[in-house]
């Protein structure tokens, strides 16, 4: 069994180790405005719920090539308030176009040429096409490692969910047919889910 | 398009949304050891990378129904330590059983039939069977709402990946063929991957 010793790896090695480790990953597709009201949008894999009630999720955000804080951390820790859009496999053009890195002052819902949808709660605009949408408050920013990254923790504020992805009270995977992000470039359907009973509570 | 305002719904209704939209989940099935030296594991899909310089990974730990904390959370506060290993297809079921509720004295991997496996640099084992193990010690845990949630934050000290997964240099997916965790009991495979080439870095 081959083992890695992180110490002994450089930061691309062992980021390609983890994102083929640890996998299939939801995808947060970001959408932000900056203190100067440019929207951004940018798509993370860091990505997690924490916990339920208040309904809190993280993403982890690292800086650009040049150093730099990425717009959409930027962003954040100046407003205080995002949209995490859920991506379906239509979005996957889109949302990976929307990965470039370009200057803080160009409109990334215009590169990849989404729609924005006002939000009700929050300042940045939701992503129409995405069918969930989560409007959030920041609720603290934790700086990581060593770049950093920016491990940013949001409350959501409001759920929105697509009708045609909403049946019998609940989200219909079949109908949401989500992106699941792997290593490398690789993405996947989420076809033939099955069931696994949870296990009695008392034994 | 339905929306939820979160001050009205109830925490197991907010799990629900949160658990269906937030797709496809990796998993962590956790080793711990309690200050007792009694080995736990427990699955959890609350989990993501946050880092690669050092590696660092986050898991959220609930509590139990009776309101304690979970073993897995307590271990690792008590240890500083833990191993993530990640779940395929072949392990889905012993996972899930390892899911159950029980008392801080019961070896989790004798009630799942898991064989364990000594790690290098931490004192909880393994589990033999997972093809991807990370060895992690403790980085930070934060108490996230109202329950509350131990977000724990552990640094890779070591990757172990099986023969049968590695290839060029990489983990394969097709050999690795992870368990995607969905909403409700449902889980999915990963396949058919395809490939979305990243844009370029400058436009």
């Amino acid at each position: 069994m081959p083992s890695f010793d992180p110490a002994a790896m450089r930061a691309r090695e062992l980021y390609a180790l983890m994102i083929g480790a640890i996998v299939p990953r939801p995808i947060a597709f970001v959408s932000t405005l900056s203190a100067d009201g440019v929207a951004n949008c940018a798509p993370f894999s860091y990505f997690m719920g924490v916990s339920s009630q208040p309904p809190i999720l993280a993403i982890s955000v690292g800086v650009r090539r040049d150093g730099r804080p990425k717009d959409t951390a930027a962003n954040i820790r100046a407003t205080g308030e995002f949209v995490v859009n859920v991506v379906d496999v239509a979005l996957a053009q889109a949302c990976v176009q929307a990965s470039a890195e370009v200057e803080p002052e160009v409109d990334e819902f215009l590169l990849a040429g989404l729609e924005k949808q006002p939000s009700e709660l929050v300042r940045p605009p939701r992503i129409a096409a995405s069918p969930v949408q989560m409007e959030c408050r920041l609720e603290r920013c934790l700086e990581i490692g060593a770049a950093p990254q920016h491990l940013i923790l949001g409350e959501v504020l409001r759920f929105h969910v697509a009708e045609r992805v909403w049946k019998d009270g609940a989200i219909d995977i079949a109908a949401l047919d989500p992106l699941g992000r792997l290593g490398g470039e690789l993405y996947a359907h989420q076809r033939e889910p099955f069931a696994i009973p949870r296990p009695e509570r008392a034994r």
